[in-house]
């Protein structure tokens, strides 16, 4: 009976995770999704940007504290449909989580890592509600690791979307800064 | 039919996952384990140690490319656990992969990003194999991303063992340097 209960819980757990998707508020307006630090996670970097002067979300607020961390994940199904296919599904969503930086240059511990959550950004691949099929989400609300509950798309004459739609290498997707898709591509 | 046969992939999917934990050849020889980056992501770091010297694997071997980026993923399992304990369970393993790092300083493309794969170190919680509790394994053969099969621990007096245990915050594990783990503790 206990089994019965076990394979019972592991195909709710299945089902909940195949189904993570993006979750909207009328036609446009993104729920913040509640799981993303449980995708697959695809890279990291700091202070990452196409811009010719970086816009102030890849800096740290405070100084001496150098460029963000940037975390990367992925929907766990759109991962494995890349995997198969090299292909983003519709529903494919990628988070973007920010975090300062704390650099430590003492004669017994060196190097730098990630110390506060600062922000939150959330890109959502639906053709049949957005024009370019992607959209770009921002759930930061200035006060660190408090996000907002939702959230409406930056509009399509939004930097982001042409910066995405002209430097990224996969679909609006940076895979060239991802080594974790990179490798997972089908050759 | 399908949907079936959907549910029993989704049962065999969860059950996979579940049941993901070290796999060792005799006592305690450690099999690579096949599907870490699907595993939960806790931290990133760039070339950090504790060493008054840091060890050269924290460094990019070409001159010019700077620290290391280090990331760390924890078993799912164990992730869940200590969800609701804020303890490690026996069977926990935390992965660390290396990853060189490129830093761009362009008119129009600035930052640092994860370039290619360059090593792995794992650790495993198992009181019965090893004194202490936990291991440390490195499956890094200096060839970049062709990691080693298996690997044998470190010896009970290397100095992983100990810094762990004199300076890694819950249970040799670095919390401290993980924001994921740090937010994800039960308070």
């Amino acid at each position: 009976m206990a089994n019965i209960a076990k394979i019972f819980l592991l195909v709710w757990l299945a089902a909940a995770q195949q189904s993570a998707g993006p979750i909207f508020e009328g036609k446009t307006t993104l729920l913040r999704p509640n799981n993303y630090r449980e995708w697959i996670f695809v890279g990291s970097s700091r202070g990452l940007s196409y811009a010719a002067n970086p816009p102030a979300q890849s800096q740290a607020p405070a100084s001496g504290m150098g460029e963000m961390y940037h975390n990367v994940y992925i929907t766990p199904d759109a991962y494995r449909e890349f995997t198969r296919t090299g292909k983003f599904p519709e529903g494919t969503m990628l988070a973007m989580e920010l975090l300062s930086a704390d650099t430590k240059r003492e004669p017994g511990l060196q190097g730098s890592y990630e110390k506060e959550f600062m922000g939150l950004e959330v890109s959502v691949k639906d053709s049949s509600r957005f024009t370019g099929g992607w959209a770009y989400f921002n759930f930061s609300d200035g006060r660190g690791a408090s996000y907002k509950d939702k959230a409406e798309p930056f509009p399509a004459s939004a930097g982001c979307v042409s910066c995405h739609k002209q430097n990224a290498e996969t679909d609006n997707v940076f895979t060239q800064f991802y080594p974790v898709l990179r490798a997972a591509k089908p050759k």
